[in-house]
């Protein structure tokens, strides 16, 4: 049955320099800051073509070295924040760790793409790209409070680190 | 190496009402419009807490009928455009298959979600369920000539349709 068949893809090209390991924390608080290397292997370099004319894309990456999966998840760990499920986060301990990124498109050299805003680790598998274009852009969403919480919490907190 | 490694997923569910083939053509253009159902698999349903507190979401899906790759395309085949790269297109015939689509949130009872805007066939494997939040919404970009001209055109057709 084609609904639980099992799906397989291999690498399209990998995480040159992304986030380092070392300062993953501090790397991680200021993502929209880092600009990463992409390495497309040689034989997928002519399905770039066109690429560039896109200011964003959308990196599509395997989180690699996720080993379980949880069906609820803290948020970052926070103990005043309740459990919800995997799928209302983006976090890694998924059924099928893949990893979604929209990410400013800087250049592309042959083919290597420098980018910005990408949230992998170096070493990080490749599947897919794909240019980001009007229909991935959503004027007015909802989000929950948690999430605003955490995220207003840290933008604050980085103001008052400047 | 990790960069080379197959990677593999599981279905988490099924599109078991969405485009329909019959009328595929039709359906597409106005895959906006259109409302789909997504069946998450038992086993998974706990993974869906919380969900409903997000106006939209992003599917990742198998483009499971896509049977060859090419680097690169023609895009919807329209003889008075040039060929691009395939990852400077949404086409499916992508060295890994992986469908990524922004849509409507509509309801989530148990473990079925009733979207808007998904453009995937019924019978379609869901591989991974993503909250669309802040970081997903890029105000300005910039897209290709091509995209725009089709894009354009499209809507001024369906303007004059109505």
């Amino acid at each position: 049955m084609a609904s639980v068949a099992e799906f397989k893809a291999s690498p399209i090209g990998i995480v040159e320099e992304g986030i380092s390991r070392e300062k993953s924390e501090r790397a991680h608080k200021s993502r929209y800051q880092v600009t990463s290397q992409v390495r497309v292997f040689e034989q997928y370099a002519e399905g770039l073509a066109g690429l560039s004319d896109y200011s964003h894309i959308i990196l599509i990456w395997s989180m690699h070295e996720t080993k379980k999966v949880k069906l609820k998840v803290t948020p970052w760990g926070r103990t005043d924040l309740s459990e919800v499920g995997i799928f209302a986060t983006r976090f890694p301990p998924r059924p099928n760790p893949i990893g979604v990124s929209v990410v400013k498109l800087l250049t592309v050299k042959s083919n290597l793409l420098r980018v910005k805003g990408l949230d992998a680790w170096t070493g990080t598998p490749i599947l897919d790209i794909k240019p980001y274009d009007y229909y991935d852009i959503i004027k007015t969403v909802k989000v929950p409070a948690w999430w605003k919480k955490h995220w207003g919490e840290h933008y604050a907190k980085r103001r008052t680190q400047r």
